[in-house]
């Protein structure tokens, strides 16, 4: 191993990504969900837009006044800058920003088909030790987005009932890719302490998603036993879990997994003894996760009519066993009004006014590291704001000269910075 | 910064997480798919399982010897021992695992509710330099799995049709927490070769899903808008997509973001006059993403019996311009028999045999390092076969001290290490 004679005073207490720098540039989820993970955990993000912002400037939903809450939700906490990328002085300004001198910089991130001079040839010869993490669509070099590598991956077609694909809302793929690449750059940073050595890191989107099919089994299951996997509503796979609806119209999901929580449930439910001997009388057992599963649809039929007789509210008084898994169903709005762990009350999420876009609940890292605060979770940037202090702060260019850039549409972020 | 005289030679060319030893005591998904990433990243990863497996052990699907596939192909490429943990001697031993000397050691992943002798405060007086990252389910300390995180997160009730929640099949939330854990123990890694210190991190499932909520913008659109987003069907959110059904009885993901795919789309499906023409009737302009996602029904309506008349061969044919964002929907079978990107064909994938499993296509990180070459695909352990190896390697006790400790029941794996 190294031998590291560290200067703690810098860093005791200190978040735990202070003193890295990562440029980003970057559009959509997933790579703006890596630099955001990273900003969240005390790194400074500085995120390039062209001028105007990216393709997904505007994507829904945005607010009254036609700035995007997608875009702010996702962007928070970084600092932002506007850069005419078409303009060979714009393309030299990124090369450095993103190549620029010191221990905290030489990290790029990217899920833009970049090359040439933004291409890890051309960037890592002006800094040898950079670090550049880049996600593309597919292996094969073709374009993807979530939904088309989501076809792809089995999914669709075993959720819900299993008569059409459906896709899911939550984009899993960009956000499963967004962690990935959080720890491929700390993973290239250690590399880079320990050696000195920069590197070129790539990941593709549909590599995430058939990755997870196969460490989920479902490739196996295939290839040892020739079984696919078909749809099963909301069953949970392999133990007993499924949806109900209450008298008032609300949707509960219940789960019992380990044989306390099922005992917890046939208590609460209060019908042991009745759906022991139905479950007898049908040659199922129901003392094992794989007998309960097999006596699903039994178990539902039996325990349906309960559910449909109370309300949510009842039912809620009828859970009160902390050994019970469930809960309800909420939509957005439901899980703000309903659920006291979406609300400051837990200290992930604090309500900032976001200058331009609001002021909403806001997350900072759902980490919590115990040597250090929680990093202060801090608004999202008009696109470019942070445009004079970034050139000012990374690449020493001073107000007159960024001002001139400014005027000759090489630089944006003429809006005062907020 | 630190100064830092790393021993370059003993790194260089190694996989990135080399020098890394992870104890992970661990079930189910989040935790087990965090040391997997770690493991094919290089990392040393050692999982504790109770004689005879976790709760996790035997979940479905198996193979006909009732070895559980999913098992495997979540564990592949860790070392498995089996220690009893309700034996005193076998706490001990766990302890000396999780706080064995050497700077390769002393990182504890754990998903399981473990305190006392296996809490933070009794490790870390023995190992200050501990760095446990321990996993939850709830941020009010109640147990929470995927399911019951999904249904409060407010994605079941907006997927699919809207008439009933859709539990999503991937167990979204648990990858991305196992990922989120792997970002937390290289950051915490990070902090102690920077300052010494070690740490508890800790994480909770539902908070991974709340953040998630908010980070993409759903819960500013309620807290600004006071607009709670509706369930629409396999539209994609915000510019143009749809699935459509072939003559065949396929289905296929079209997706249309960028103007450039738009026009390739509608040149492709060769209906760009009539589709204009009854866009301007219906007063749609579909020149914008926005405008196309209010024309969405319409665009839909006439493109279906485009997609009706053609079998998925035909579309294939008509969708060659490398422009177009599509694909078709597979299971996965179909997936692993049409698709040579689940093959070996893709660097990641290796078709390797797991003894007592059974042989199939299993993963390397989805992530490429250009300072090294992949990490060699390694098979899962039969539960506990690992258990001499690592008594011997990491707490230098010699295998007839371990015979007598599995004599006595104290430790498993009396099958010979595979």
């Amino acid at each position: 191993m190294s031998t590291e004679t560290p200067d703690r005073s810098a860093f005791a207490g200190a978040a735990p990504l202070q003193g890295l720098r990562v440029i980003e540039f970057s559009a959509f989820v997933a790579a703006p969900s890596c630099g955001l993970a990273l900003a969240q955990l005390g790194a400074d993000v500085i995120r390039i837009d062209p001028i105007g912002g990216n393709i997904d400037a505007k994507r829904l939903p945005l607010n009254a006044h036609g700035n995007s809450l997608y875009w702010a939700s996702l962007n928070h906490g970084k600092r932002s800058i506007e850069i005419n990328p078409r303009d060979p002085r714009g393309r030299t300004l990124m090369q450095d920003l993103i190549t620029a001198p010191g221990p905290a910089g030489g990290i790029f991130l990217t899920n833009l088909g970049v090359d040439g001079d933004l291409g890890y040839e051309a960037l890592s010869a002006r800094r040898p030790d950079l670090i550049m993490v880049q996600l593309s669509g597919s292996p094969d070099g073709a374009n993807a987005v979530d939904y088309t590598v989501n076809c792809a991956a089995g999914f669709p077609l075993v959720t819900g009932n299993g008569q059409q694909p459906v896709n899911h809302v939550l984009p899993a793929w960009d956000m499963l890719a967004g962690m990935t690449l959080a720890t491929a750059i700390l993973a290239a940073e250690r590399h880079r302490r320990l050696t000195g050595e920069g590197q070129l890191v790539k990941l593709t989107l549909a590599d995430v998603a058939f990755a997870t099919a196969a460490n989920l089994g479902y490739v196996a299951d295939v290839e040892v036993n020739g079984n696919s996997r078909s749809a099963d509503g909301n069953f949970l796979y392999g133990a007993y879990g499924d949806a109900f609806v209450t008298s008032d119209g609300r949707h509960v999901m219940v789960v019992a997994i380990s044989d306390r929580q099922w005992k917890a449930l046939v208590r609460a439910i209060g019908i042991e003894s009745q759906l022991t001997a139905a479950a007898v009388a049908l040659g199922h057992t129901l003392d094992t996760e794989d007998g309960r599963w097999q006596a699903r649809e039994l178990i539902s039929a039996v325990f349906r009519p309960w559910f449909a007789a109370r309300t949510l509210e009842d039912v809620t008084k009828a859970f009160n066993d902390r050994s019970l898994l469930w809960g309800p169903y909420r939509d957005f709005q439901q899980m703000l009004t309903e659920d006291h762990r979406v609300s400051e009350a837990n200290p992930m999420f604090k309500r900032i006014d976001h200058p331009g876009y609001g002021r909403f609940l806001t997350t900072g890292s759902p980490l919590s590291f115990s040597r250090s605060t929680r990093t202060p979770v801090s608004p999202a940037s008009i696109i470019g704001a942070d445009t004079v202090q970034v050139m000012h702060d990374v690449l020493q260019v001073d107000e007159t000269r960024t001002a001139s850039l400014q005027a000759d549409g090489v630089l944006g972020g003429k809006q005062p910075s907020t």
